[in-house]
Parts: structure tokens; C-alpha cells; sequence
């Protein structure tokens, strides 16, 4: 397998990029890195490690776009950006699969504009993976497409579907549209018109209604929305955690003695809990219905979180996901 | 004041309402109650308390409308419902206030219908206060209007500074538009069109967009939003909080001793965090724009969320919130 990194692509790139690269070449040594970036630059960084040199291609790419541009005009002006190179290598078939911790605007632009849409699908959408109390749940979609047809989020749940199957080797994983009510009738107009579309189709296994509340327990396996929406949850469900942990670390700092040495036994026991909302556990997002395997890693990842957005990647193409997803979008045209 | 409840609204009515009346007509004797409900039953769950008999009236109303009914159906066909005969209290000007923890929508539709907006707004808006960790924050809107104009969003931004400035005694409060990004050129069409004019708006203290994971901190302290959004950010906040302390409990469980005894030294900090995400402490949620004051109790609240609503309403009453709004949209017509 051929992938190919986005080397300036992340807050911590290259130093981040290259770290994570080594980590998964020196584990799986079927795969072959082509990492993009300044030559020198990533040379530089490269010859801190000892790795297997032929499973590190080096292609040059002298400009970076960064978040504050705007993504579709970054891509046009700068042809020979670290980002424009690796979408290009997998456009030209030199590689099976692109990873980028950098501006998701611009990767996902990209991601359309220069590797194109699978046949059939109107809109990819972004569907990270994200811990739940009694399961992992998958929002799809978290932010590429926030105005949406009903059309488009029947697609989402059905791609949804074909990922979280395959990755966690779940038939027939549970689907359900996130909406303000339970009830079929509740919602604004988009959930009305598409919960009637997801209702009626009996290749998925459409579970109605989820309400925001009830996302975090992972009873439901796929969750739809709009990108806007889906955004507003995912990020909701990160700060509300971090917040929480953050009000229980301030009333430990005003407590007395004796809840401070409750906390030193709890110490490790929320460090699990932590882990399960790390998201360098967790690799990165699959940007879903591009006719190549796009994976959009966290920004700020470092080389463990690179590493796993890696081993993401390998199952993604181990598992024959795009495949899927082209054969149950060619079916439907 | 005179005040208007909902007899039979909420899981615990009347049992819950009429003990929270009796906690509040103790402390705030210049309040009267106008309790409405199946008299012998009121009077038989009244007979249980000794309290000034001069400061309670019962108003019968022998149906109940349930949260299963189509909203504006049964407000129609119900007129001899509690909460029917409770906004009649206030449109006939009997009483200065209303109080339910009876079904959202039929309180919300209710309060349109019976009571009518206040001249200029052309929406009212549902905005609970929310604990935040540096401070109160309030979602307006978190249901009401599900499908916005960009022109809604502003009014509940003024609606919104009024309460918030009122009840908090705070100048000139901060006002946040949730948005996915903070840069003013992201979001949806709705958020792009609403910054515009929010931006423009100098009565109001804008100070941007707030992305949904900002919103814990309580840092801004007016957020504005469509329904469905709000209800999203709202339902995930209190969701996520709960599945956490659910996943640290599962993880105490699952631990050995020493894990154990840390949590009995922490238990008094975790109630007292846990008491900031009570609902019980906070009262209800104004709606706003409505022709009179109308206060969402929560469905499930016991005495103190009632007796903690009615100290709400008497707040909202005594600053003249009501009036403040009237004249902000005075002003603008």
C-alpha cells in the first residue's frame, strides 16, 4: 500500500508528520510513505531517525497553505503546496490514500476538486470516529457540507453505514438522524423530510430519532445530520467533557486536604477516561464519498495520533471500504 | 404579584407544583397563586399543608393536555385544560405571570395563541440559563422556532441582552452567534446572513461568533442561535456532562480498592459540581417575546424547581424585564 502525507500539514508538522511515519513504518512494513513538503526541510528532520529508507519517499513541495486562506483559492494559487502534491499523487494513481493534519477547508476543497466524488454520490461528508460510554458512534457529517437536501444526508447514513461496518466488523450497524425530539414529526424542515426518506429505505437499519442527550451513551452506532449540526454536537461533546474535568480540577484547587488526596486515588482511573477521549487514540476523520481514501487527522496530532491515523488508513483500504461504497452508489444509478 | 401555574403540568403534578407553592408563598408573601386543576384533587393534595390560605385560589380545570398531543390541536379542543385556563389568567389580566412544566410545545404554542407576542417581535424564543464554569450563560433560542430568518436571530439577541442584563445585573452582557467557525465567512447560509447584521447592530455588545465548544466556559453570556441548533448545543451539554460522571461511576466500578476510597474523599466536590448542572437550582426558562411573563419549568421538577421557578418569575416581575422588551421593539417600529 501507498500513502501519501501531507509532511507540512498539522501545528506540529513536520517534526509530528515524520515522527508518526516512522512509528508505522518501523510496524507495518507493507506500506510505502510518500511524504510532501521543502525537500531540505524534511530531510533535515528525517535524519534524526533510523528507519527503512526505501519505505520513505521524499517529494518536494515548496509552499503551504494555511487556515486563514481561503481554502479553494489556496489550492488554485499554490500548485506546489504540500497538500496540492499529496492530493495529486493519489489523483495520478501513484498513491492509494492521502493523510493531512492540516486546514480541514482546504483539505476537504481538495479532497473534491482534485480527486473528484465517487460516481453517484451528490456530497462526501466528514465522519469522525467518537468514543461513547458504551461503544464507539460516528457522526456523519461534522462540517463539509452545512446546508443540506434530504438527499444528501440519506447518502451520509448510507456511506456511514458502509464504514462502521467494515471497520468494526458490525452488521447491519444502527443508524439514526439527529433531531430535537424523538417523534417523527418533530424537527425543523430538513430532519421532517429526511427522516420520511430514511423510513422508507430498507437497506439500512434505521433506528428514527436520536436526540443530542442521548448521542454520548453510543446505542446508536451511525448518526446523521448536517454538517452544521453534527459540528455543533461534536464539538459540543468535546468541550462539555473538558469543560466538566476542568470545573471538577477548580473546585479540587479550592477543596481542603481530604478531597485532594481523594484525587491522587482517582488519579489513574481518570486517566483512563481521558484516553477514551483522546483523539490521538483515534487516528483521524474519513472524509467519505471521495473516489480515493482521504483521512483529515487532527490538527494538532502528534506522532502518535499520526501513527494512528495511519493504521486508520491501512484498514480503510484492507477492508475494501471505497469499493463499497462505489458498488452501493453504482447500484442506486 | 399574582402568578398562574399549571396544576397538572410536569411528571410530578400536582403533587410537586403545589409544594413548591406552599415553599414560596411562605418566603414571598406579597405573591398570590392562581393554581389550576381538578379542584377536589388540588384541594385534597392542599389539605396536607399548613399555609395562608388567602394567597392560594384554585381555578378547576378538569382536562389535562399530555405531551403526546398535537400542540395546537388540543389547545384548541382542551379549553377546560389546566394550562388553557392558566394563560386565560393572564390574557384576561388576573395574573401578571404564567408557570408550567406541562408539555414544551402546548406551553409554547399557548403562550402565542392565548397570550399573543409583544408588538415588534416576531418570534418568541425559549432561553434557559445555563451553568457555566467561569459564569451563567443563556441559549436563546432552544426550540421554539426551529426554522429561522437571519432577522429572527437578532431579536433574540435583544431579547436575550434585556433578560440577561435584568436578572444578572450585568451592563451591557456579551452576546455570542454559535457557529462552527469563528472566522465571520464560516457557517451556513442562516449564520453568514445573521453575523452580518448582528455586526451592524450597535445596541448590542457582539462580540462574534462563539464555536460550540467555547460555550461551557460561560464565557459569553448570551448565545444566539435557531431552535434547532440551540436545542442540539443545549441537550448535548447536559448529555455529555451526564454520560461522563456515568463513565467515571462505571470506571469506580470497575476499579480496585484504592479507586474506591478516592471517590468517598471526593464525593462532597462532585455534589457540589453536580449542583451546578442541576436543573432544580435554576428555575425555568423565560420565553421570551411573548405579551406576559411565561416560565417553562422543568418537566420533571420536584417542589424546589418549582418553588426556584416562581422566585425566577417573581425576578423577571420585579425588573421589569417584560417592559424593557416592549420598549426595545417599540423603538424599532
Amino acid at each position: 500500500m501507498k500513502i501519501a502525507i501531507d509532511g507540512m500539514g498539522g501545528d506540529n508538522a513536520p517534526s509530528a508528520v515524520i515522527d508518526g511515519i516512522i512509528q508505522a513504518a518501523k510496524e507495518y512494513n507493507e506500506i510505502t510513505f510518500y511524504i510532501t513538503g521543502p525537500k531540505e526541510q524534511i530531510i533535515s528532520e528525517l535524519s534524526k531517525y533510523d528507519y527503512p529508507k526505501d519505505k520513505v519517499i521524499i517529494v518536494d513541495a515548496k509552499e503551504i497553505i494555511s487556515t486563514n486562506e481561503h481554502p479553494v483559492m489556496a489550492l488554485r494559487k499554490k500548485k506546489d503546496s504540500s497538500i496540492v502534491k499529496a492530493l495529486n499523487l493519489v489523483k495520478d494513481g501513484t498513491c492509494d490514500a492521502i493523510i493531512s493534519g492540516g486546514s480541514t477547508g482546504a483539505f476537504l476543497a481538495g479532497c473534491t476538486l482534485i480527486i473528484g466524488r465517487v460516481k453517484g454520490v451528490e456530497r462526501p461528508a466528514l465522519a469522525p470516529i467518537m468514543p461513547g460510554r458504551r461503544g464507539n458512534f460516528m457522526i456523519v457529517d461534522v462540517g463539509a457540507n452545512v446546508d443540506c437536501k434530504p438527499e444528501y444526508l440519506v447518502q451520509f447514513g448510507k456511506m456511514g453505514k458502509i464504514y462502521y461496518k467494515n471497520v468494526f466488523n458490525k452488521e447491519n450497524p444502527t443508524l439514526g438522524l439527529i433531531n430535537i425530539g424523538a417523534e417523527e414529526e418533530k424537527g425543523n424542515e430538513l430532519t421532517k423530510a429526511t427522516f420520511k426518506l430514511l423510513k422508507e429505505d430498507h437497506s439500512i437499519n434505521f433506528k428514527g430519532n436520536v436526540e443530542p442527550r442521548d448521542i454520548p451513551t453510543g446505542d446508536t452506532n451511525v448518526l446523521i445530520s448536517d454538517g452544521f449540526v453534527g459540528n455543533t454536537a461534536l464539538k459540543m461533546y468535546e468541550g462539555s467533557a473538558s469543560n466538566l474535568l476542568e470545573m471538577i480540577k477548580d473546585e479540587i484547587l479550592k477543596a481542603n486536604i481530604i478531597p485532594k488526596i481523594g484525587i491522587i486515588f482517582l488519579k489513574p482511573l481518570l486517566k483512563n477516561i481521558m484516553k477514551k477521549f483522546d483523539y490521538k487514540e483515534y487516528g483521524g476523520a474519513p472524509f467519505l464519498g471521495v473516489n480515493g481514501i482521504c483521512i483529515k487527522a487532527h490538527g494538532s496530532s502528534d506522532g502518535k495520533a499520526f501513527k494512528n491515523a495511519i493504521r486508520q488508513t491501512k484498514i480503510f483500504h484492507e477492508k475494501g471500504v471505497l469499493e463499497d461504497i462505489k458498488k452501493e452508489f453504482s447500484n442506486q444509478t
